[in-house]
């Protein structure tokens, strides 16, 4: 089998999506504004109070052309191609429940009329997706589900992408379980990904631009947003259910015995739950998009003695065992992403540094042979994502 | 030299502050409340809103022998002391300036008339200690400036412990300026600790007791207080001044290879920094309250590898060579703590699973010779403190 290149972390804003945002006149929008150049420029305000008037927006967010090209560039194989933030979460419900339907059959055709992986032909395409669902406050349950079923029946669509707020209480609001009951059966992969941050008054007066909440609101969020999950039992009524957390799982594998302890010092909160915490690290999957070989290291080691804690109470002492032997276990749940088209280089180059970065973050975990290099970088995707490799 | 265990997080309410929290109507207090069985009981209130009516408080908080006592089952040499959270947040400046001043004299003697480490006496204590400032909004920065003499004439008090809030407007306030001069010059270690979380929005409608602020919220405040004085500039301005992250630097090591991309794609904030964000981490110090072996070796390699970043552009491409080296490396920076009293065992045991858990973790750290972990258990404190190993 030919080794592939596959980014699982790479976003679009579909055309119709931004005809839509265009049209809007408050946040999320994209307007336009002339330079200092005298040029036309059009930019995207994703949440009020961006600094520097939101970030310049073209093409790349929405060209097939230009995510194909950058796949070239950068010798992707496949890319797995989802809708950026802010989805759908701003929209009444019944806007939203339409859309999510239009826009998924939308991204159904953007890859389905992708080129062939292989240049004679064949069924396997170049660009898989993550659908949408309506996730916004007052939609109906039932619609959740149909929407499931509608992204289901869509070929190269592989999963869904959802953000944090389910429909307004959070992913472990138990409306939520005929949605998980739902996308479980239907073997459809989670891509869990952050939009809101954490309050922005925590990031004090200074102008540090974007920095703040892009590198630490973004991945607290996720861990916020998966510790929930955790907690809520899903994981234990939902075994086969399968979530990928973006950038590599936040910060959770760094918190995660901290919060096995807290849990354990919680006579309650413990017995709601049949597992350790650090248990449920080996039922995620996490993307490698850390930019540096220490953290992906680090996040194999957290999802590689996650069987240790199977039981209760575990035993921590197995942990002088093993050595590196956990990390390539854990390699088996982690998978290749950019963030494309986000952390854009500031000049014209060959390569995107971002990119760069998270290949030589791959290339260089200490204790990783060549063979978990390999999964981390494609093997792992066409697993689960189910996508053909050879035809 | 005989090695020696040390503890460098254990906290204390001192007697004079828990009569002030005694006397209290608001939070923060400590109010009495009749239990099923019929007795009295002491309970602490930190903010409002805490679950279960707050923390049940007794003697181990405050009493001396309690502190000497839970040493001596665990095998602890020596106990750095701070005052536990949240200090003199709460007070208006005049009360904060002179109470800081009263404590730090009481906690001074709780040190100096400690029991020698050496049956046979000598002047190496059982008990050194952190002092306070008065860090509350509207103090005069003199205030603050005198009270950093008054804890270096203090002669068992190596260090301060800090909160996160500063004088209102955070660590990376310019109004801080001649406090990190004043810290820097007299050599003592700064402890910087946190309390406030964030915003408790964040943790959803379910009740999972204290698990979320703590476990997740905690860690959080500390990685956002650390990243926003890396920004700030400070560790170039000071390279001498010390800083010891509580918890392991909550969450800064997992997100640090992020934070530098997210600084580079940020050629404003960029510009204002010596350094790629991952060298700051090599001036900190971290305890090693983590909890888990997989989390103190990944800190370790974390510390270890901030070297390579010292020159701008830096090259990831150093990683390849380096393997374990770098936890060895690392671990010079990182030491020992339990957070006693916070973490008490369920049942009565003679030991607390908290401190074994840590303890464990020291131990289990893959790449760690035991040099390695005696200087995290013991003689990385030592130094960083200058206590006096054999008198």
């Amino acid at each position: 089998m030919a080794k592939l290149l596959i980014d699982i972390h790479t976003h679009v804003y579909l055309p119709r999506y931004v005809s839509f945002l265009r049209a809007r006149s408050s946040v999320p929008r994209i307007f336009s504004r002339n330079t200092a150049e005298g040029k036309t420029e059009e930019r995207l305000l994703i949440l009020d109070g961006e600094p520097s008037g939101g970030r310049p927006m073209g093409p790349q967010y929405w060209d097939r052309e230009q995510k194909l090209s950058f796949m070239d560039r950068h010798g992707i194989d496949i890319s797995l191609v989802s809708s950026a933030n802010p989805w759908l979460d701003f929209l009444p419900a019944s806007t939203a429940h339409s859309l999510a339907n239009e826009l998924n059959n939308d991204l159904e055709e953007y890859c389905s009329t992708s080129p062939s992986l292989s240049a004679a032909g064949g069924t396997t395409k170049r660009l898989y997706g993550f659908g949408l669902l309506p996730l916004v406050p007052d939609v109906p349950i039932t619609s959740l589900v149909d929407t499931v079923k509608q992204i289901t029946k869509l070929e190269h669509l592989k999963g869904i992408i959802l953000g944090t707020h389910g429909v307004g209480k959070g992913l472990d609001d138990d409306a939520l379980e005929p949605v998980w009951s739902a996308i479980a059966e239907a073997g459809l992969v989670v891509f869990l990904h952050p939009h809101y941050g954490v309050d922005g008054k925590e990031w004090g007066k200074k102008d540090n631009g974007h920095v703040l909440p892009l590198a630490l609101g973004f991945p607290f969020e996720t861990t916020i947003a998966a510790t929930r999950l955790i907690l809520s039992g899903v994981f234990d009524r939902h075994p086969d259910l399968r979530i990928l957390l973006a950038h590599s799982g936040g910060t959770l594998p760094q918190l995660s015995s901290r919060l096995a302890s807290c849990i354990d010092h919680d006579p309650i909160v413990a017995s709601r739950l049949q597992h350790d915490a650090r248990y449920y690290l080996g039922k995620l999957y996490f993307d490698a998009v850390a930019y540096g070989a220490e953290e992906l290291g680090f996040v194999s080691d957290a999802i590689g003695r996650a069987e240790w804690f199977a039981a209760r109470p575990s035993s921590a002492a197995a942990s002088k065992e093993q050595g590196l032997a956990l990390r390539a276990l854990g390699s088996k749940r982690m998978l290749f992403g950019t963030d494309h088209p986000f952390f854009p280089p500031l000049s014209s180059t060959e390569k995107w540094k971002s990119v760069v970065e998270n290949l030589e973050a791959i290339d260089g975990v200490h204790g990783w042979s060549e063979t978990e290099k390999d999964a981390v970088r494609g093997r792992n995707a066409l697993a689960l994502f189910g996508i053909p490799s050879a035809k």
